[in-house]
């Protein structure tokens, strides 16, 4: 028996927004810990990772590991049903029944239920699962030669602004600042952002914390796709490696985060001495 | 001679906004006592019925009856050119003469004049009307087995929520509440607004008047249409007999009306027992 | 070198959006007076005149004139990068180096840099030159036989309003008002704006200055295009006479205007008299 219910039901439909659109299927892990996905885009270069602890819910309960395997456009769909101030309850049976039971009597193994509640309203939602095959990837913890914090709504911004210019993003970090490059057919686009601590809000600094300066190149296409998650926290941070895909994470409230990983573009990787493609 | 005024002309637009994706073209028939329009949708499946009492505009004078045959799209077009706080004048002119006169000399019959004016600004419109054969139908007054009265925006959304997952919507009644419920390929849904009436404002109830439980079926396609004209009232009503078309009344303040009518799907009616299709 | 500052970056924004439709590529030509462009729209229909003098900017250093060929387009691609409140620095070098530099060391003829500062952010945008061919029209001072002032904001919704109905607007101009007039395949339209100096705001006012009645038509496609202008300015004025090509204008506060320039329809030049085509 799997029951979870978060009162912040806004917080769910955010979730969906930001994944859907990268990810067609993929399976929910729940266990007693909390509620995590992992899931290579469609074209196996970026890879999500999603993290909701269970201390975040209002109510869990997980009685065994299972693994609901969704189309994420469509559980996207179910939850657009709920109003932002709905709560909303995510229930699935590991019982062995296999007849297709109603609402009121019990669930089945492979269907998901999402309950919506409003002060005079109930909804529920009746979702087959999907058997999907995914290996589970370890992400070994690394060290980053330079992680750059800054407000998630600023790096939007920047991403859809260069992507009118350009096909790929080089991200310079230096200790004053963080520099992001274009180039297309028009023209070229510099942007920096300097170092900025002393702000009114804490949400608004940018913070670097660098071993090393790194510059190094992501196609814009993935970046664009990954600010998807902007509403779900006000800061983004953004860890770099020469060799090692970025991560780009969003955290959520006492819950847990949202994180994109994607490879950097090799042929650029030393853009000044070597011949441009 | 017809004439008549709307100091809130944006009413008038509202109801061309509400019907003229559902029918092309109709005849308005104005008399001593009202102007009204009855038809039938383009696929003869749904049934529009609109009344304005003539006592709910600021001037009316209708000299005898005639009938308007307009493409309400057209006429809507014309609408769009008032502003909300402008007052339109609607006029027709029943004489015999034949020439295009201009506005400030008379009109012509099958001409339609829409006159807006605004502190500092006169527009008039004239449109040239339409010969539509139609035929009015007796609608008999009937019992219902069930009234459902609820607040028409949370029926609008619950329709466009539903048909996201599926094509029909199940409307069944209780002394509890009323449920809508679809089913599609990627699941179901069931939606339950229970009666309640201790609200804050009056246009919050769900009210339900039932002589006995009634479940039936629509097409969701034609709801949706329907309630294209939430922005005329702040409530609904709907009334269901398993014999009769649903009626989807929308009332216009101290005016009227507009109501839909459709006929329930037959092959669900009993879905219970019978196979389904 | 060319180096102009605008704190108010929103502004050179809106003057792009505002003739980007009507022309493609453009000369913008510098001189120690000011900025300023003289285009033909592509069809070679309608002309459009900008000015902003060099008092208007905050920092403005012309060394001698130059003339920057662009993309229309693709500047205001670059100049949408810039928030409303973002200041605006734009420059260009003439010197004789041909390799292209970056931006910290200096710029090419054939470029344009434009810098964008926010508090933290520095952004800066290169853009290539084009060579562009084009003819510098001598305009000559006319005197015309109608000017109207209206609110700008009105004006659009006029243009916007007919073009629903028609596809040329017959612009007629008397002592007491402005007549706007269109003739469609769904009927006629007429909106009159009464002459209205006793007004709350000036920029409300409805101004006739008029030698003698005038009533000329224009298709409403480039009128429309011209409305683009309107969040530059609160009024518009346009003038009119037989002979000559109707001027719309949009001031610039404190530092220019832009204008448009549409030759009226021939055949319908004496519409009581001529027979219609």
């Amino acid at each position: 028996m799997l029951e979870l219910r978060l009162v912040q039901g806004s917080l769910l439909k955010k979730v969906l927004e930001s994944i859907k659109d990268l990810v067609n299927d993929a399976n929910f892990d729940c266990s007693a810990t909390g509620f995590s996905l992992q899931a290579m885009d469609s074209s196996h270069v970026a890879l999500v990772a999603l993290l909701l602890r269970s201390e975040g819910f209002e109510h869990y309960r997980c009685d065994r590991n299972i693994s609901m395997g969704m189309n994420l456009g469509n559980m996207s769909k179910m939850l657009k049903c709920a109003g932002n101030d709905d709560i909303i309850t995510i229930k699935a049976d590991d019982g062995s029944d296999t007849g297709l039971c109603g609402f009121e009597e019990g669930f089945l193994i492979g269907d998901v239920v999402v309950e919506v509640l409003d002060q005079d309203k109930i909804a529920d939602f009746e979702m087959k699962l999907m058997d999907i095959d995914s290996e589970h990837l370890g992400i070994p913890e690394a060290e980053y030669q330079a992680i750059v914090r800054m407000p998630s709504a600023e790096f939007a911004r920047i991403c859809k602004d260069l992507s009118s210019i350009g096909d790929t993003v080089v991200i310079s970090v230096t200790k004053e600042g963080v520099k992001f490059s274009t180039q297309g057919d028009i023209g070229t686009a510099n942007i920096v952002c300097r170092q900025n601590t002393t702000v009114d809000k804490p949400e608004e600094a940018t913070v670097i914390e660098m071993q090393q300066p790194v510059s190094l190149t992501f196609a814009l296409r993935y970046m664009n796709s990954f600010t998807k998650a902007t509403p779900l926290s006000n800061t983004v941070t953004i860890s770099l490696s020469t060799e090692l895909p970025v991560v780009v994470e969003y955290k959520i409230a006492e819950m847990g985060y949202i994180r994109f990983y994607l490879a950097p573009k090799i042929e650029e990787d030393d853009e000044e001495t070597k011949p441009q493609v």
